[in-house]
This record gives structure tokens, sequence and C-alpha cells, in this order.
């Protein structure tokens, strides 16, 4: 796919030289962030894009990919993936540069009005405007909230599962009732390179939102004693020596029983988070970035903030108003890309000129 | 089509009964007027949709049905019949009556706080709110600009043809570069029932937005001397005993000659005009209705106005801004009908609620 092998170029770009320069930085790829892009292009302002997730779509594809939606004007129903998919096409001829698997930590204002950003990964950037499309935030795993856990996260406690060999051999607690959950039960417990010692899957009820057929599987499993499955919290933990060495499940009948553990893995879902977005400056109300109505500028000029990130009287949160939003700010943005040039607002029906950026032919009759 | 099956059983029932007790009345079948129905059928507004054009899609369908529009989010490419068209599908669940061939021509606030409005064609509402969704108003011919010239009005000057016959054995001069000029030239050459006695086209200048293939078959016929092409401007009339008698046409070279004729046939092209709208009392600044941009409400409550029609600081005349605004404006709608419910906003992603509303499926997984 083309964002990738963009992706790749400037990660390069941005390791061994200077900061890349730009008219536009956009954070967020999902589809408000993807349409901001179409509407600068239009304008003739070159954009850099970057998310967190290692994808575009933003909720659109983490939430639910395969959920029809009904409300894209003139879209009688189409998924968050179809959605992403046709977006990413618009945007095709502007040739905007991917930037994903990264969050912006820094962001300074320059002596000459630019702004200096640079990401988790260490890419950089000198841009003349900045769109925040941070929809409700980047997406982190919810925690497990019991006394001391934190000092064991990443060592014993884990929130998702970046290398399964870790957990070969080991006395391995699994918590959650998703799919997340019931995947990893199954493939731990099954014969295979990382096969755990033992399983136990901790669920707060006997129900799950996981595929039919994976929970039949885990309690196919259970009858053959080859894990088990309790139903209840874990309230607690045991530790010994600087090691956690189990959970403290308390069941529905109140009685709290000790589970050992070598390893624990929790899967509560994921969580949007507002992040390092809340520490720039700008002014926020109740997590959301404050924005006029004309400009969709935020308290700090040069800064525009689109779709769910921002609030506004009368705001709705609504995919079709991110993109209304977009337009706006890309119209507002023109004046710091180019001082000189008098923006007039054109039709693609009509224009000639953009039919040109567009790459496509002008209509020769009437 | 639906509408118009809908139009004949509206139309009976004004005529007959009392006026149609309705939540909403929406002036304007353009994109944003239909867009405007399935706002407010997601919050179970019931509407009627109004259009002096005889068939929905505004703009779009009158002005560009075959150009290709690229800036509608989500859809890289389409034309405004598919636009009108796919518009016309999501709006399908909901039910709205459609009322074609018709101006609103009354508005008044009754003491019910509800407005009773009627069109053209004496359909009568009583409607707890409007929306106007008029785009940049109803389309009306660029008339000629000459001294005397409206006296002839529909006796001998037409500025459309709904009676071709009216020119069968006539002396014709014809105005205008456009397709309709050129094709009516044509018909009224050529041998048939409507056969001119003569025809003389007069074009300001010699080029033309017609279609080449007309434009080569009228110069062909004018080598044939069976019309004439004249290349000029009509400055005057000339007049006996209360009929025009003839044209002034000012040619190129400056000299202006008198050219007889018995009916003249002029075609400009259309031009927008607000129209009764003007009339209601709304504050209006350079033809464009104020709002603000939390409610899309007008300067008398329970009047909206959305889409190309309104006007407010940042305003850019997009068809995606006018869905934006017909969101916000649904959600303000809602106390004027619901007094006493709270209205939520709810995804139809997720809302079992407004499935039921769409008339689709509650997806199960997950």
């Amino acid at each position: 796919m083309e964002p990738k092998l963009n992706d790749e170029v400037a990660r390069t770009a941005g390791a061994h030289e200077g900061p890349i320069e730009t008219d536009a930085v956009i954070v967020g790829a999902g589809p408000v962030g993807l349409f901001q892009v179409f509407e600068l292009g239009l304008l003739e302002i070159k954009a850099h894009i970057i998310d967190s997730l290692p994808y575009p779509g933003g909720q659109c594809i983490e939430l639910y990919p395969d959920k029809p939606i009904y409300d894209i004007p003139a879209v009688p129903v189409c998924t968050g993936k179809e959605l992403t998919d046709n977006l990413l096409k618009q945007i095709e001829p502007f040739g905007a540069t991917h930037h994903y698997g990264q969050e912006v930590t820094v962001v300074q204002k320059q002596d000459d009005g630019r702004f200096y950003v640079e990401t988790s990964k260490g890419t950089r950037f000198l841009t003349k405007t900045i769109f925040i499309a941070g929809g409700v935030g980047s997406f982190q795993p919810r925690t497990l909230k019991v006394d001391g856990i934190e000092a064991y996260d990443d060592k014993q406690v884990f929130y998702r599962v970046k290398n399964p060999a870790q957990f070969a051999g080991k006395n391995t607690v699994i918590v959650g009732g998703g799919d997340s959950a019931l995947d990893w039960t199954l493939n731990f417990v099954q014969d295979g390179p990382n096969k755990a010692e033992s399983v136990i899957l901790i669920h707060r009820r006997d129900g799950f939102r996981a595929a039919p057929a994976s929970v039949a599987k885990m309690r196919e499993l259970c009858e053959a004693y080859e894990m088990q499955f309790i139903v209840g919290q874990i309230t607690g933990i045991e530790e010994r020596d600087g090691r956690m060495t189990g959970v403290k499940v308390t069941g529905g009948d109140g009685v709290t029983r000790v589970v050992p553990m070598d390893m624990l893995l929790i899967f509560f879902g994921l969580s949007p988070k507002l992040g390092p977005i809340a520490e720039w400056g700008l002014n926020i109300e109740r997590k959301q970035i404050v924005v006029d109505t004309e400009k969709f500028e935020t308290s700090t000029p040069g800064i525009f903030a689109v779709g769910d990130v921002n609030t506004y009287p009368g705001k709705k949160k609504l995919i079709l108003s991110g993109f209304h939003e977009a337009a706006l700010a890309a119209f507002a943005a023109a004046p710091y890309i180019f001082p000189e040039k008098r923006i007039h607002l054109q039709y693609t029906t009509t224009s000639p000129k953009l039919h040109k950026v567009l790459g496509v032919e002008t209509p020769t009759f009437d």
C-alpha cells in the first residue's frame, strides 16, 4: 500500500537529515484527518499525516471495520473499512506522506512562526500549520486497577502480546471475555512452540463477546482438563522477593481465592486517551480542544482542530461534521502558507485549476 | 419514481381537505434538502419537501447532471445525478412526502406556534418547523434588458418554448449560443409541423457553448440559405399598433440594423433568484439568510436555513457544509417537535434504535 512506502521514505529522511519542511502536519489519520489532506490538497497545501496506529482509518478501523455506517451523506451504507478505502482513494492525487505507528511528542513554536514537531519514532518536522484530527485520542489498552500491579508492567503483566515466546512454558493467567482473550487462550493451551505450562482464563461473567466458536473450543479444553475457566474479578496480587506470584480472584459467590501465576495477560479493550496533545498548551474543555466555528482554529494561531477532538457550541461528534470542519480549516490555514495569495472558492465540478490539481480532465461540454 | 407517487397523493389531500399537519417542511429538494430528510428522520421527525423544479436534485440536476463532482467526502467521483440518486436511496426509509413544481408563496406564524405554509399549487401545511434549503434560489430565465420589451412577454417574446406550434409559419428570431438556442433553431428551420416561415439566430459572438454537431448543422443551413446567423446584440425594439415588428441589432462593426420579426425566443440561461423567501421577514444579508453556527436557525425561531442559501462567518458554499448544517439544524429543531424529550446523539453504527428507524438489522457480533 502506498502509505507504507511513503512511511519508509519519510522515516529515513527524518533520521539522517534535518527536519522535514512542510506546509501542514495532520495529527490523526482517521476519516477526518484523511479528508483534511483532500481539502488542503485542493488549495495546493502539502501535508504530512501522522497516526499512533500502524494503519489509516482511526476509530473506524480500530473499533468497527466491518460494521455498517448509514449516515455518511450520499453513501446509504458502508463499513469503516470501505469508508477509509474510499478516502484513501480520494486523497491519492495529493501525495501526502503518511507516518504510522508514532505519536507526536513535541510541538514547539519557532521564532520564524513555524512549529517544530517530533514524533515518538524521532521523525521531525518544521511546519507552517498543524491540524489535530485526533478523534477521541489515541487508543491505549484499559488497565487493571489493583494496588501495586504497575511495578510488574511489561515484566509479568502485559496488555498486549508482543512476543508470544515469553509465555511458553509459563503458568499463564489471561483476563477478559473478548476475542483477544479467547484467541490467546487457545493459542497458549494448544500444542505449538508457545504452549504455556498452564492456562487459566478469568472473566467477570460466564458470557463472552468473543466469537462463539472460540468460546466453544475453550469450553471443550476445560472439559478435557487442559485449562481452567474461572468466573471472577482480580482484586489484588500476591508478591514474594520482588516477583508477582499470584492474583487474588473474587468470585460471584463473594469468596476470594489466590490463583498462582508467572505471567498475567489482561485484555480489557482499548480506551482512547487524548495523550500528549493535552500538554500542548491549547485551550481544552472536558478533554476537547476549544475551537471557533469560522476557522476551527485552536487558542494557538496556526493550530487547527477538526473532528471528534474539538468542541464548540452545538458540536456533535459526527464524521460529516468533521468533514465540514476540515474544509473550513483548510481555507483558514491558507493565509499562513500563502500570505500573498487571495484564496477563492472554486468548484471541483467546473474549475479547470482544480481539475489539474486532482489530475482529471476538464470536461469539454458547456 | 417514488417521489412522484407521493406528490400526487399529497396534492389530492391538499386540495380537498384541511392543511397537511406535519413536523417539518423542507423548502428545496437539492442535495442538502434531501439530506435534511435523513437527519430529521434519524430523530423520528416527519418531513414534507417542496421544490419549484419538477424533480429532486436542485442545482446538481439543473446545472450539471452529468458533470463529475470530486469533493463529496468518501466519494472520489460522482455526477450530480448519481449524488441525487444516492441521497434519494438514503432517505427512502423515512417516507417523506415530496411536492414538486411548486414554490412556497405564503408563510404565516400561527397563534399555536406553528407555521401556515401554502404553495403556488395550493398545497397547504401546518408545520412545527421549516427548513429552507433553497440553494441559490429558484431558477428563472435571464431576461433581455431592453426598453419596453416586457409588454410583449409571453405574447411575442418567450424565454422558454412551452408550445412549439406557436412558432409555426412565423418569422422567428432566436437569441443565444447554448444548446437551447441551437436546438430550437434547428427544430424550427427543418421540415416538420413546427417549421417557421423564417429563422434568424443572433449571438453576441461567432462561437458557441452548444454541441459542436448542432453548430455545424446550423452553419450548413446558413450556407443553404435556409436560415441566417447574425453576430450582434439586441439593443432595442421596433413597434407598430401595439405589436412588436422588429429588433434593433448592433453588430461587432458598431452598426445597428433592424431585423423584422413576429416572434422572439431568448435563451440567456437560467439565473437563480431567492424569490418569495426574501419576503418572509428573515434577517437577510447580500441575498443570503443569516443563521447562527450552533443551530443554523434564522432570525425567526423555528425556521432554519441550510446549504447555499444561508450565511455565517466563514461560510463556504460547499455541499458538504450543507450536510453538516442539516445535521445540527435537525438536533436544534427537535425541541420544537418533542418538547418533553431529551435528545441524545446516537450512532448509526451501534444504536439498535437507529437501526429500527432505518429499517436495517442490528449486527449481532460484538
